[in-house]
């Protein structure tokens, strides 16, 4: 595996290997898989999951990783082509990238969204721009729109828990002091579509995803055999729902308005997750999140400290599912 | 050891133990003993020993460390149960640590005291919410009224040097522009009781440590021998003295209050530490202090400069006895 | 070897054995040579390659580093001799250096020149400080007026392109919005006057470099059959040149003192090198660069992403020829 960018870049069956690979490492580890492999990873935002989990599994296949987070420590770089550097980066990634790249095996990049111009957004031209001068095996640690990581750690969670192959998944919009990007919902709506669930976007109104985002994850069902439809109905969305995965997002709406956003959210404080929700639900209904996430504001107390939550389950496949990732990419035997 | 959080948890033949370990890793080195054990380092308030001495001790045994500094490349996090996460921290405590202590084998975690309710910093409030959501095993890398580590260094440093159990033992308050927590005199003072010594810990008014502390080295002293006895004269204190260990902390007749505790500290330019203390002293006495010391404030140059300073032996015992203590915890032969 | 401060400490023999031996680490790799052996490193000022190269390079030889960056997650670090510690810095670098040095094989150091006096600065008053209290094998990672990993990482990259012993090497001037250090053009007019080449600094009036440091390189070409000479005429400095270094600086007819520099510098827009320069030059005249780069300030896309620019190797040979101090100075069986 050369790039691991997005999970629509792979076959179910190619996904099933992975989670297979991942388990077998659960099982029966190989602390000296990566012996002698180094591991780069980019920072442009921070991070506590990607961050421990990557430097962990790599660790426990015997490999070394460093990490680097421009503005901090390191200089902030650039990434406009063309661009005359007399402002605050004093580098262009068209040098740092390469130069990181030639020092390691793999490197992994996080850089969010500028959030400013969605289809600048949507088309990935940051992250695309840094991997196309990069020419080692390639990791996104998430990018404007995607986190093909925690995808890969979401659906090894949904298959650890046994979670039927078409039972009906919920992505729930939840409240947040501020815009948040959509790499999360984007890429989880597409994950959920490829496995073949039921999926169904609740948010409110302003909030739908991106008709790229949904036409791409409609794709992906048609080939699963799942579906994808949005709604501004709790009641609909929620009946009998077996998953209900809550993220926080801007308002795509008001994309790069902070000031509109700030003025829709206002009146959405009931879109806290709380045990409420669950009424109308399938009874065994598991609660998912990526983490980190705010307690009280988009999910209760009482909701993340019950039986149905396995958001740390999802944390802690981030570092199984990303060893395999790694395995893949970087040990020599395979 | 599951769990290193305080001197006070171990007998003093179980830190004779570790001491005699912590020797005999120094003289045959054991460098694969942790090959494949991952120690994760969570840093809320800034460190230079802690964060230097626990990579390079777990690289000395083979073993691998990742660091996380919430705030810093990582979001804040809460630790406040209950709260309505609006405010600067992105992430609870609950999820956070949790999901940090399942990438790794042990966790040690840095955590200052709040500085704002004696009462709450004595009863340890902030770590033990944030032990009781870790089940790896655990290092209290400081805590609001604990420094085990630093203790157990100082210990072997005392042994080191061959000075007598029952040697009289002089804690010194010190000179510093504001106001530090009691972590380090609070363990100090316990450490010194434990191991049998005549302990005095001589301060000015205003800064008599807490009467908890005070009590807890009594207790200890009383089962070794030694004795704890407090003054706020330097003459009484300093006669015959084996050890005069120094160190800065705020007025606990202020707590919490800085306006309260500079107007007093204003008047004590006199307690930075000169070579005339030690005309009082035994001849031999040893200066002690764990550092980080603002030189020709708290302690002279020529005291920190003379052959009677140990802080440089000091500093290294935090890596040979937090090896010991990795070890104990993490080595799959014992 | 001991210390790794400056290239002028060594023959040119030894710094031939050096490149020869990272020749041979990059076509034997010996991952197990420094197993069990620690590199820390110090970073006073930021830095992405020097972060990232020494971290890989110590991964690829079997040993481990740390990373130690005061100010940012440790506190500052006092250097003056003397002072009374009152403000920011929490810590003496006469405590805080030795200690880490006693965590570890080797310490590396990165310190800046305080760009305030310049006799000070070319005494190297601040990094010499450093070095006195640390008995470890020491790498300076780049000081006031030296940056010799970065003249030794150049130095094989003259040698990988088989560049003539005695060609004609510029080193330019170029612009950026502020006084730099002179660091590295002081260390590549030596590297190159060393090298035996036909050495021409081209700057602006009031950009000479100090004579101190052009009489050190005078002394180095003389021994290597080179020769040395400044010059603000691009054409008298361009015709013939196989190198073109190019590098931004702070004037030295205004040291410290940034408002001169920047009326100095503001009428120098055309300084920033471009194609046409390069129609003076031999045909195959190499464009080299220590990086970071600020791109269309100082160089040109057009230059920087042509096939002349060797910059990206410059890089990569960071890496490669560190390892061989590294293992020179940290391998058992050297």
């Amino acid at each position: 595996m050369h790039r691991f960018l997005d999970l629509a870049d792979f076959s179910r069956d190619e996904i099933g290997a992975l989670i297979e690979l991942a388990r077998r490492l659960e099982q029966h580890p190989e602390p000296r898989a990566l012996a002698g492999r180094i591991l780069g990873l980019v920072f442009f935002n921070p991070s506590l999951r990607t961050l421990a989990s990557f430097q962990a599994g790599m660790a426990r296949l015997g490999g070394t990783s460093f990490v680097i987070t421009p503005g901090q420590g390191t200089w902030q770089l650039e990434t406009r082509l063309g661009a005359v550097m007399n402002g605050a980066a004093a580098e262009h990634v068209r040098e740092g990238l390469p130069v990181l790249a030639s020092y390691c095996d793999a490197l992994g990049i996080r850089a969010f969204a500028e959030g400013k111009d969605l289809a600048r957004d949507l088309a990935e031209m940051q992250f695309s721009a840094m991997a196309g001068v990069i020419d080692k095996p390639l990791i996104n640690l998430e990018s404007a729109m995607n986190h093909p990581c925690q995808s890969l750690a979401d659906w090894k969670t949904l298959d650890d828990l046994a979670v039927p192959q078409h039972a009906k998944f919920v992505l729930s919009w939840a409240q947040h002091p501020r815009a948040l990007p959509l790499a999360v919902p984007a890429a989880t709506v597409h994950m959920a579509a490829m496995r073949g669930m039921e999926v169904v976007v609740l948010r409110p109104e302003g909030y739908g995803l991106p008709p790229a985002v949904m036409d791409k994850a409609r794709a992906a069902a048609a080939a699963s055999g799942g579906s994808v439809r949005e709604t501004a109905s709790r009641a609909e969305a929620l009946a009998g729902a077996q998953v209900l995965y809550a993220k926080e997002w801007g308002s795509t709406a008001h994309y790069g308005d902070a000031e509109g956003d700030a003025g829709l959210r206002a009146g959405l404080g009931d879109w806290c997750v709380t045990p409420e929700w669950f009424d109308l639900t399938d009874a065994e209904c598991k609660f998912m999140h990526c983490l980190p996430v705010r307690r009280n504001v988009a999910v209760a107390d009482a909701v993340l400290d019950s039986a149905r939550s396995v958001v740390q389950r999802e944390a802690h496949n981030r570092m199984t599912a990303q060893m395999a990732v790694l395995y893949r990419m970087l040990s020599r035997g395979v």
